[in-house]
């Protein structure tokens, strides 16, 4: 309709969710919208996704989250990305050279027991957008899409509404900009800008997709959102409307980097390596498709020269990086990308507005040294966060949005800030630190870094206080569950914990039923899973079981979108998913230790809410949701170790939740999907008929 | 230019290949047509791929062939597919009801040795055409598709044109089909056709596809062609054009086969199982989607029952199976596909014609029961034997092309033979053999099911008597490589060996370089590099050296599919591929078994043969193509057992070609990508410049 307005006319128009910037932050918002098949937006300035340079390492956690997304993302990620695992110190010797000094294995003290399905890679972010751009179009059948070249000119909030939780208190008006404003030619004479993204530079899955612009240069559209979303980056123009400063402070650490495919006699090319040197420590990781990063450092003490950034070029870059490579040779004739930055370690003050409407995440939120790895994982991890709770706020599914929406910040502000925190413990003294000495620090902060130890609080998600942690040590209250590779009791498929926590929005019951054969042992499995079952009054007076009616799924399916669950609508020959109708915001499974009980126990002998609810018309029982941890011959991954090495032994007989709690409403705690053990405990409205 | 042409218009052209039939036979060949740039055409009389039923057994075997392709086609097998992998035995117990008697794990015996990196799973033949035709189009730059509803007329073959390797001795009427013609209904009331595959029935990736049609209903055009391929099915129009018999006969085992979402109480629904009635054997293989495909049998003598396959319908087939399982329930609502069949166990006299201009492939040449799990990989197998060969022989690169192409049906009927037979000793007795006697048939053939023991004969390609197997004596010349998972020298990757064997057209040398460490073998290493490199006159009295000049890779590449290589064309800031030329059919790639040598030994200690050839302007070295076995301690797979456990031990200290093998030209062994080992001796011209 609005194909041809003029620039005079403003068009109006509302949305449930609006999200400024379309990078990895904001991308994975726009995916839980899609999932939840909520009404969003999301715009980006820039006329193209990027496509070379910026963020370019993924940690496992991170993988472990694609993974439970679905899409086969996962699978893309490990198929391109270019495995991360050692670094190697390079110092000059005597003669004028420089010699291997020392090779630090990152993952030496998992011998055979890694923390993750998945292994650490580097790979370019302009790919991950593209896998997240293609999982958003499947699930919205290719309507949801980046609107690109539109900017945010102006936000009025109007804070009478905000309680109202049906009202739209965010009003922002949208530009479209010009090719020229969109797609900006590159500062210095730098490569990657749109000029060379010919067909013939891009993979084929990089071209069939339009840039999603719609209006033409100059149209303004005047949008009302109940919430918005700031993915926009480090110079965020949505943390400069909210006035909120950034602590922290622009460090006299310069950089030049670049990606290149190297022509070299180096021998260690193709390993991350660090290269000290008289003026600092360069810095190479290795990448897809041949190239390498090169970090070159351009400290004015260290240099002794006086410069401003924007005035390096990329041959004083390529000149500085052959005098650390002495008397090895450095050459290149393809170099994707360039850029000189100054290191900013700064932390914004808030990542939330007070009024649970307005967020902000990734760099909007952390700005740091990218030699961390952590830029892109911490941007991806917030937009998950942030993007189911918002799904379900808006889903009207929530006892106490406000509090609900809080532990957005309430999780992710502390690790934005602890993570400035460790770079600037590595980024010290520019960028010079002893390799040993960064190598220590790392260390110290490997958890953290690894996603393994985010130490998110007690809230209405976070029950610290109903555990006492005696049963299951492996697992604790506010961490990622520890993944671990688990065979189908009757099917005998194998199965990453992580493809169990499927990223759908319900909260998981996850019952560690340890040995099943023995009698005691399946009685408490029955007990526990009659609780469940049972039907209780609850405050309206309603009888509901808490596993199936009292918690109902909200997502409502289009009659064009049935890909969640419509098969009614489906003609009864084909169905491409056969996908059991969601219908209850709690799943229950069940990870027993029984060995060979495929053959001893029929999955008929285990409670029925393990195989149900039964599905007459359509699904039937459901063979898919008890698990073994055991052995299996043919995958040395599924070793029947889980219980033992990652879990805790003493879950082999008790329960998660632990046999402390009580079972009444409102007390059973839950495990949500993945990022946290999260408790359902007074999050949902019950009964939402 | 032709949308429009009348029926009247005949249309002439001509191709280099034109395959008719575009099943997974077909699909294949065309890959490799795709793959080198060959002009192809693909027709097919149906007027859309298969979408469900069909086909559903993938061996690990096949799905090695399919990752050596690349595409991320083995990835996505991986995450669609149903692992099979064991086979429950059911019997009629004493008060008419039946027991679980028998379980039998198909790879028991393989307890951390798997012979493959891969499972055998189950997947519809539908998704293997999709992936292949993806996978096509990738290469192709979408050029290439298969043209549906067209089918071929007749076929003229002028035998004087076929000693005339520029000539086109075959002419091909082909004719546009009707809408009715191209989708005729099913027979019986069968679902699965055009009429169920509404946009919502299917995945995403299923949709944007146009069904290739481009001419009018009824439109004629006379094409000419060099070399015909004919992968059309068991009722074969170009097999009948030949006037090739088929030896075998029809059994009376009939079958009703259908795909269902069972709704069921029989515990063991998601495990491949026999039931055994008093009726015969019914089967059960459980799929991707939650689907399960029963096959009921139907034969005269065993119901008493007489009738033809035409009348039976699903309701037969269905009160049939309740019987089977009573006094479990089976149910549905979803059937995807159902069919009867009746057991023929055929095989054609020729899978080629003299002339070595024409050949079949697929069920064109086997016909036999379903039941062996083997009809869609040998086609598969088929057409990836068959399409690198004309591929090679149509670029003009080989020396005799009767010699090369003739190898298809020496290699490939006989395994049509023995497939044949092997069906005959399971399926006799209409299906009744009792299922301990099937499983030890299954067990004897097991070697040549699994892909492991083709046994091809002696021929230009597979030279038995150069080696006596006293060294690497896990690798039998004329059996596929067995694949282990290794770690790059220089990269630190990992790598499953079907990746190095990319299925790319050239030849490898496989050094199999032992305890590098050792100097004398180190030496060995390098006196067998110079060799390869040094450059001798050939015959035409040329100087060239066998590694780099004497087998140049012909495949070119056309100015806007510049995949394969062509970075001048390429913006030198950014190339998605960055990809080596490739210069010569001959390919070296080196396996030793030092641990710990990336620290220890640099990859410029090895001779430049395995790092070479330099490119000064573009790529330098290549740090890609050496290989160690060794433990690691991050992936279970890479353990360093390779060379004890897979290769044979003696391999260590050896070299492949062994070391009684000369080094002269024309005699040195080389080691084919992937189907076999084999010889180059004297298949290519030297020196095509």
């Amino acid at each position: 309709m609005a194909l041809n307005a003029g620039p005079q006319e403003v068009l109006e128009s509302k949305t449930d969710v609006l999200i400024i910037g379309a990078g990895p932050a904001g991308l994975m918002a726009a995916w839980w919208m899609a999932r939840c098949d909520i009404n969003v937006r999301i715009i980006d300035k820039r006329g193209t996704k990027v496509i070379n340079g910026h963020a370019d390492g993924l940690r496992a956690r991170t993988e472990e989250i694609l993974d439970s997304m679905g899409h086969g993302l996962q699978e893309k990620v490990t198929r391109e990305g270019y495995i991360f695992e050692s670094l190697k110190t390079w110092i000059p010797d005597e003669k004028g050279g420089i010699f291997r000094n020392s090779v630090d294995k990152l993952m030496q003290d998992h011998i055979n027991d890694l923390p993750s399905p998945f292994l650490n890679v580097t790979i370019t972010q302009g790919r991950i957008e593209r896998f997240l751009v293609d999982a958003i179009g499947e699930l919205s059948h290719w309507k949801l899409d980046v609107e690109r070249g539109v900017t945010a000119d102006s936000l009025v909030y109007d804070p009478n509404l905000e309680s109202d939780h049906g009202a739209y208190p965010i009003t922002v008006t949208l530009r479209t900009l010009s090719d020229d404003e969109a797609n900006p030619k590159p500062a210095n004479g730098a490569f990657g800008g749109r000029d060379v993204l010919a067909k013939s530079n891009l993979p084929p899955d990089e071209w069939n997709h339009g840039d999603g612009r719609r209006q033409k240069s100059g149209t303004l559209e005047v949008l009302k959102a109940r919430y918005l979303i700031g993915s926009d980056g480090a110079h965020s123009w949505l943390r400069d409307q909210l006035d909120y400063r950034t602590e922290g402070s622009r460090t006299d650490s310069i950089w030049g980097v670049m990606d290149i495919v190297p022509i070299t006699d180096f021998p260690d090319i193709r390993y991350p390596c660090f290269i000290k040197g008289t003026q600092g420590t360069l810095m190479l990781v290795p990448r897809e498709r041949n190239m390498t990063r090169v970090y070159v450092p351009f400290s004015e003490q260290s240099s002794g020269d006086r410069f401003n950034r924007a005035s390096i070029t990329l041959e004083q870059i390529v000149s500085k990086a052959k005098k650390f490579f002495a008397p090895y040779k450095l050459d290149f004739t393809v170099c994707e990308w360039w850029s000189v930055y100054q290191v900013s370690q700064r932390v914004a003050e808030r990542s939330q507005h007070p009024g649970n409407r307005i967020f902000l995440t990734g760099d909007a939120v952390h700005m740091h040294s990218p030699k961390v790895g952590l830029g892109m994982n911490t941007s991806i991890q917030d937009g998950f966060n942030l993007g189911w709770k918002v799904a379900l706020a808006v889903a009207g599914i929530v006892r106490d949005e406000n509090a609900l929406l809080a532990t957005y910040e309430g999780e992710r502000l502390p690790v934005a800030q602890k993570l400035v925190a460790f770079d600037r413990t590595l980024f010290i003294d520019n960028g010079n630190l002893d390799p040993k000495e960064f190598q220590k620090r790392h260390t110290e902060f490997r958890e953290f870094s690894d996603g393994r130890k985010l130490m998110y609080a007690q809230s209405i998600l976070v029950s610290k206080q109903t555990s006492t942690q005696s049963v299951a040590t492996g697992l604790i209250v506010g961490e990622s569950f520890k993944h671990a590779r688990v065979l189908g009791h009757a099917n005998s498929q194998l199965y990453w914990t992580t493809k169990l926590f499927e990223s759908d929005s319900r909260f998981r019951i996850v019952l560690m039923a340890g040995d099943v054969s023995v009698p005691h042992q399946m009685e408490r499995v029955k007990r526990f899973c009659e609780r469940l079952e049972a039907e209780n009054e609850d405050e309206s007076g309603r009888k509901t079981s808490l596993l199936y009616t009292r918690y109902r799924y909200p997502f409502t399916v289009s009659s064009d979108t049935q890909d969640v669950c419509s098969p009614i609508l489906q003609h009864p020959a084909i169905s491409y998913l056969h996908q059991r109708c969601l219908t209850s915001m709690v799943s229950l499974l069940a990870i027993h230790s029984t060995v060979d009980a495929s053959e001893s126990i029929s999955p008929f002998e285990f409670p029925a809410a393990l195989r149900g609810p039964f599905d007459p018309s359509y699904h039937g029982w459901d063979f898919s949701r008890i698990f073994v941890d055991a052995p299996v011959h043919y995958d040395r991954y599924c070793d029947g170790r889980a219980y033992t090495s990652i879990w805790g032994e003493a879950a082999r007989s008790f329960f998660l939740p632990d046999r402390k709690l009580t079972l009444d409403y409102g007390a059973l705690n839950f495990l949500f999907c993945l990022i946290s053990h999260y408790s359902l405990n007074g999050v949902l409205k019950s009964n939402n008929l």
